[in-house]
């Protein structure tokens, strides 16, 4: 008798983008001649750069030709993406990344609920509350809690909680972790860390022989210099943490697929009589045996991010959605909102008025003002009473959106 | 303490073709002179065809514009393509598979090994001996097996041996089994299974409530109108089926990436109290929480394989493979090689002369004739012995191959 893995039945109804999606569809479909804002799954809105569609068109090309045809390439990307991305994103910021330790993926959220199952089921699993759902849903998934409690929380996952009150920082652990998911910038919040504050995680794991899952998606909207981009800013860090970036918001990939994680050759992980194994050579052998690698034109197109003409463009592109998060954190607090975040991240984290619910936020706000964002209790129950707001839209959907939230709460 | 899923320590060493590229990068170090011939890893040698460039290319500029850019897709893959796959891998040959029962993915080794994840540790895999390896490999690191024993078997997953004794057919399971991986046209044999084998696969798994992992992804190189190319052409399938196809071999998207896998919303799986629940939705969670869809540009590309010059064009590039299959089978017999497979496949399966282990006549081969091949062992303890030749090759590369091995062992 086939059965089924019953960690799945632990699961909260709908993953929480395809709820949104299928709320707006809803509404789309009774109110045809409403105008609808979308600030709400967090989906780049500009299109490819030139540079990038020049790559991929020539790549796409040369796919067409038998002498230039390439068929299946490295599980791990070719090293001239994994290079392109080791010398730019790492060596010239004087941290020691070796592109042997860079492994090309077709998106972070895969390589972060993939990263688990190189892990055994007893390690206890960290997660900030809120933050991005997909981080505890595949832990679920997985095997490593129990079932979902009223409070929202499953057993076995350590949260820390994420409020007004510590400032958005998470405290650390009381109980002992050994998989700790961070996000900085972070995902919903918008908040980043300081070198300090992943100092001190570094230390923590280090201490407890624990393994930091860092997810730097969003490391290219951080403009405040002290603030770290990567986790191997840290010293040590290369030790404990496994870093995750994505081609997705930093260059509109989301619809074409590239991302990339990077495992030290130094970043061990124990076996239960407490010897040190390295990490790399597990995760090799689960991306040879369960993927194929990237896209050959898509692994193309994402090296050209890396040109001097697509560094520029790339700039640019970011540049316009942090004038959008600006607008956005201005107009919010003229509407009379506490709003957080948007100055080093493309989220603005806001505090809905009158203790409104998330959700009845949402909807108040699709309904009277056609205006798409995501609630705050979707990315854990801390997020209860909080609505995060997209940068990645259109200047002109901003600035009515805004108007219309403006007159909606003034 | 971060602890490592130590089932990974039971895997054997290297998974098979990365081993097989690395001693071919080490012959050809060592002699740079030497042209070398690969008929190893079935990789495909024909570039993209032409309508799949144009269209592959048209969805890369649609992507740098503002006003045709697409983010973020359904995870399911977008409505074009798997309508395009329902109506034209389906419905016009009387199969009754809807477009929503298709979920459309980077790769079919990809969801051969994910599949598992949805399904409890406690199923009992049954695998064919020889075959393709990711099917153990993926059981073994989900943690379904025990230790591999002497003979090369893992324990806990039950082998059935496809030698010349059976004709290559395997035997139903003495054990009662829950999750049976059957490949058909078979790699590395190259066999296929006929109507009546199939149907003797449905009621066993119907009678056992257990569920057949179909792997097809060589289907298209079926030429007999008598041979299934889709387990759905037996009754009954729909609810004990789900089939995995490929546009790697098909069209030449080993580098490119595009699959799919059917299930059936009639598919049941049943929980520890052996009440049934359908799989589709449990497929749908892990599809959309642990994966982002495939590249937009991909899916258009695979779309255009059902355009009428794209069928045309596919036709070729098949009929050119099997031609080549047609002249290593006909070479094989003639220098004295039992040869099997390679009529409705694009293996050829031969017996090594004298007895000679597989990894042997690999090195032999490499080393006096340049060519590369598959050795049988790889694929299973009952492949001791053979060979598999792959039939993805330049014409004048297999003719020069097959002379080479003439010389050699005549």
């Amino acid at each position: 008798m086939a059965l089924i893995n019953e960690n799945y039945f632990k699961l909260k109804a709908g993953y929480l983008f395809p709820e949104i999606g299928k709320r707006v569809r809803e509404f789309a479909e009774k109110n045809p001649e409403k105008k609808i804002i979308r600030m709400g799954i967090g989906d780049v809105t500009l299109p490819l750069s030139p540079s990038v569609v020049k790559a991929f068109r020539d790549a796409v090309d040369e796919m067409g030709r038998k002498e230039s045809f390439r068929g299946y390439g490295p599980e791990q990307g070719y090293a001239f993406l994994r290079e392109a991305i080791a010398v730019n994103e790492y060596q010239n910021r004087g941290i020691n990344i070796p592109a042997d330790d860079i492994f090309v993926s077709d998106g972070s959220k895969c390589d972060t609920g993939n990263i688990q199952e190189i892990f055994g089921n007893e390690n206890v699993v960290a997660i900030c509350d809120p933050i991005y759902p997909v981080y505890a849903d595949t832990t679920v998934m997985a095997g490593k809690t129990g079932e979902c409690g009223p409070n929202g929380y499953f057993s076995g996952i350590v949260y820390m909680p994420c409020t007004e009150n510590n400032n958005f920082v998470p405290d650390l652990p009381k109980e002992k972790v050994d998989l700790i998911f961070l996000c900085y910038p972070n995902n919903p919040m918008g908040t980043v860390a300081t070198k300090k504050e992943l100092a001190r995680w570094v230390k923590y794991a280090t201490d407890n022989r624990a393994i930091i899952l860092f997810d730097a998606a969003y490391e290219a909207f951080i403009s405040d210099p002290s603030i770290p981009r990567s986790i191997y800013e840290i010293e040590g860090a290369e030790k404990v943490a496994i870093e995750f970036r994505s081609f997705s918001k930093t260059a509109g990939f989301t619809g074409v697929r590239c991302a990339y994680t990077v495992i030290p050759s130094t970043l061990v992980a124990y076996d239960t009589q407490g010897k040190s194994h390295p990490v790399k050579p597990l995760w090799a052998r689960r991306h040879s045996t369960k993927f194929n690698g990237v896209s050959y034109p898509v692994q193309r197109a994402a090296e050209a991010v890396y040109s001097e003409q697509g560094k520029r463009e790339t700039k640019e592109i970011i540049a316009y959605y942090m004038e959008n998060a600006a607008i956005m954190k201005r107009e919010l607090a003229a509407a009379g909102f506490k709003a957080f975040g948007g100055e080093n991240a493309p989220y603005v984290w806001a505090k809905t008025k009158n203790n409104m619910k998330s959700w009845d936020f949402f909807d108040k706000l699709l309904k009277e003002a056609g205006v798409v964002g995501t609630p705050g209790s979707g990315f854990g129950p801390s997020g209860e009473g909080y609505f995060r707001f997209s940068a990645f839209a259109d200047r002109t959907d901003v600035i009515e959106a805004m108007g219309k939230i403006k007159a909606l709460f003034k």
